[in-house]
């Protein structure tokens, strides 16, 4: 080698290593570029193989983002399918590479890891049955496809409500086949704080999907041909099933930079720095098997997901070719999900993961339009703020809804990585005409809430606090009451808020006052109301709406 | 008065007028609040009245956002409408009104003036007459409404390509009513850079919108009884038409306070300070009469729109009610229009703009689908980032497209709210899956370009460049070049970016190469190419697609 034509070796081509390898190359023209992948296809879609096989996207072909060939052509990479680097030696600068029953050496000068991350299957009998699948790569893909397409596939059972999960039992549903979802945590969406992921319970529960939340399958059920047919939940419920599909998890795929002696993180995923270098300074990791600094606390974490694996490979691509690049941003694990009419996006911190990490955090939840009210097609949207209310800071937010989801979350994200604060949120000039948003945007609105409980202008209660014994006042019309009483309360008084001035007599001045409405907006008036009036007075977050989803 | 009941006036219940009685009643319940509104209706919303033209919004209801009863019930707000202040006597502390025939005088301990703008009537004879209307407030509306109804009315005309102008060109379509748009720039919507306005450009001929650009109105003729019949251009065209709407830009409406001896701010509003304080501190001044502080520049300018207003409203309110409020943020001056099915938004300043400034300024254009381009539905966006080549930081972006324009302008302003660099850009966590964005979103795509040139691996040319007598290189495919031949071009050589290594020699090493591609992603594979192989470079930005519009 020269430093001018150095060998860059590439261990994986998803989850970052074919964006290494097109950067490496763009920066060096002189380097040698190999890419070894263990599987039969490098660097696909994926992110869309749950809507091929729901055939939401009709070609197999669309999620080849980058063939072999591609490669070779536009960027002299030495791609090397079904080829599985099995071991590192530091000392000789060698990676061992299995290709069938061939093991070979390949010397590299810097050599970028990304092996990705691999699905967790449960220890349970049966598990390898045919019809007992995860979703990982194209082969999964195209096995689940199959059965999919056979007529005799009646129905499926799908294990883990998280992203992948979910997504497979909306693509289900698009091929009509009757979806179970089996979690074990008691909730959809275990990202998610609870209340938040009730919307997305809700919706799955409209479109027909059997729900069972706070469990786990106990057992997988075969027939005698050794097909699985069902599973038996440790809740006692069998489920029949032609399909179950496994979306447990993902386990980093650290064994290789463990054996060669490079330093794993606290969390399990390779170490490395700003650069994406490992212990190792010639050696980098990218993608799900490695750690990044994780921005609402500064420590590393592992982030198993598509945006940062893509731009750590263009980063460590870069630096592996020239020694340096700009350092790796902090990931603040921005997510989002579609689930039939609703999404759910996150950023940062929720507030049980905040409390988890006993770190001090307050939040600002907020339920409004996704544009104008008086334009047609405005869908509701659900946003949480959480904040640390000490530095005011945003710490992370959740955005659930239709349309306008994504946005609001990429705002939040993007402020983020400024470490603004809520006030920052509160001024931020955003676009508006009616058909995209409001003058005073859902992100708006929910840092004017959190700013309100910063300055002390009033206070918000959990929508799931006990109300039992507290003087609860409800502030909606007498139609909106009857329409939809709130829940989980066994006394409450309703004074519409236009009414309130006149009837303050009717509440008790020695007794706090619980204020909920619809959805927050009238309990803040009648809040702000009542405080000047002397009484201590509590804003129920999210009014009947949120409460209502939990009782 | 006492300081905890002030009387608080306000001039003017839209521009902010509504948001800042609203704020002060819920921060003081014993203050008296007033709202003056010299027109017959308060907080409607303004930025719907096109869209109630064209019955996109269908119930003319929906646009009276708040009206004085609720204002009163809601709030004990005391809004008195068709009454206009027409002088402030400080030392008195009082506001003269005029309602009807009758002028009365009201006290105030704080005054808070959102008289808005009004617009901009050029002199010309016959610009009375009853179908040349200007769109401001709702009696407008109902009157072009009326004649939009109107079976005889068979052609319009609309006068300025901005904001308004295009809404109601597009709401006109929505009618059926052929429509002429003339505007004084030689493009449409001259708050963007030439060929990013060609896109909207384009879409209006698509429609059939008859096009007038670098023209005025010179006359409108009339019939008989007094009615316009039509426009006659200064390019010489006549242009029948029953309806003459003119949208040619607003005159903030200062005079009240500049008669009151308050201070007028460089751009012509009225001065004020964070706290939205006039250069009277019991005075304060927000919405399109008065001035920001503009975020790309540090200095005080006129932003006339409903977002900053709305928000600077709150503040006053605030701050009027308890002496202290948090301070109004810069603005950027983000906007969005939607035209048919193209979308155009902006934020801070384009590259022209800055220009015009004597900013040192780049910009890097991207042209990129608004999410993951194997997911079906992906729409092509253009966005481009104008930046300080020197600190890196964002100056302003535009973004003209189909879906996802709004989000990438927002992402992009609350950046520039934090004063981030391109490099921060790079580096955001945004939200992926494939119905939402892609893992390297356009935002990230125009990052890389700009961080790019900041580190001299590649330069950029603008797509309007004078080509004659250079080098020009084509990397596209055959088929595409023959489809799509590159415009404004007097001789081009064809190599195909995947055979450039391959046939260096058929280029002058001697003579720079301009290169070009589609969108501008291969012209940077191949500058990286050519660069390494010692030649001199440029890739010619937004490739054929972008220099295609303006040949």
């Amino acid at each position: 080698m020269t430093e001018h034509s150095p060998t860059i070796v590439i261990v994986g081509g998803v989850a970052g290593g074919a964006s290494a390898a097109t950067r490496a190359r763009r920066m060096n023209e002189q380097a040698e570029i190999i890419l070894f992948e263990k599987d039969a296809h490098v660097s696909f879609a994926n992110c869309g193989l749950p809507y091929y096989i729901g055939e939401e996207i009709p070609e197999r072909r669309s999620l080849l983002v980058a063939t072999p060939e591609f490669l070779k052509k536009r960027f002299r990479i030495d791609v090397r399918v079904n080829s599985e680097v099995i071991s590192i030696d530091r000392e000789r600068r060698i990676v061992r590479v299995r290709s069938g029953d061939e093991i070979t050496e390949q010397s590299w000068d810097r050599l970028i890891l990304a092996p990705g991350a691999s699905p967790f299957v449960p220890p349970l009998d049966n598990v390898d049955a045919p019809n007992v699948l995860t979703l990982r790569n194209l082969q999964d893909t195209d096995r689940i496809k199959a059965i999919v397409d056979s007529t005799e596939t009646r129905s499926a059972v799908v294990v883990g409500a998280g992203f992948i999960g979910l997504e497979m039992v909306e693509q289900l549903a698009r091929r009509d086949i009757p979806t179970t979802l089996v979690e074990l945590q008691p909730q959809v969406l275990p990202l998610l704080d609870f209340d938040m992921a009730r919307i997305i319970e809700q919706e799955l529960r409209d479109r027909d999907v059997a729900l069972h939340l706070g469990t786990a399958v106990d057992a997988i059920r075969c027939d005698d041909s050794g097909r699985a047919v069902g599973v038996v939940l440790q809740n006692g419920t069998s489920v029949p099933a032609d399909l179950i599909i496994l979306g447990i998890g993902v386990r980093p795929n650290v064994s290789l930079a463990e054996d060669a002696g490079l330093e794993i993180g606290p969390t399990g995923g390779i170490a490395t720095n700003a650069f994406q270098q490992t212990s190792d300074p010639d050696i980098y990791a990218v993608g799900d098997a490695c750690e990044y600094i994780y921005g609402p606390t500064g420590s590393p974490q592992r982030v198993p997901l598509a945006g940062p694996a893509n731009r750590a490979g263009r980063l460590a691509g870069e630096h592996a070719a020239t020694g340096r690049c700009q350092p790796m941003a902090p990931v603040m694990g921005t997510a989002i999900v579609r689930v039939f009419g609703v999404s759910a996006g996150l950023t940062g911190l929720t507030e049980a993961a905040a409390r988890r990490q006993n770190q001090t955090a307050r939040s600002a939840t907020i339920i409004s339009r996704h544009h104008a009210g008086y334009f047609p097609g405005a869908e509701m949207i659900t946003l949480r703020v959480v904040y640390d209310p000490d530095t005011e800071r945003i710490l992370g937010a959740q955005c659930v809804g239709g349309a306008g989801v994504d946005k609001r979350i990429d705002v939040i994200a993007t402020a983020m990585h400024f470490q603004g604060t809520i006030r920052d949120l509160a001024g931020l000039d955003l676009a508006y005409a009616p058909p995209f948003g409001s003058a005073k945007d859902p992100v708006h609105l929910a840092a004017f809430v959190a700013g309100n409980e910063c300055d002390r202008l009033e206070s918000f209660e959990r929508s799931d606090a006990d109300l039992s014994g507290r003087q609860v006042l409800d502030v909606r019309t007498a139609a909106e009451v009857e329409r939809q009483p709130l829940g989980g309360t066994d006394s409450v008084i309703h004074i519409p808020v236009d009414e309130l001035r006149e009837r303050l007599e009717e509440l008790d001045p020695e007794r706090p006052v619980t204020v909920s409405c619809a959805v927050g907006a009238r309990a803040h008036i009648a809040c702000r109301i009542l405080k000047q009036h002397g009484f201590e007075v509590i804003n129920l977050s999210g009014g009947a709406t949120m409460r209502n989803r939990l009782f």
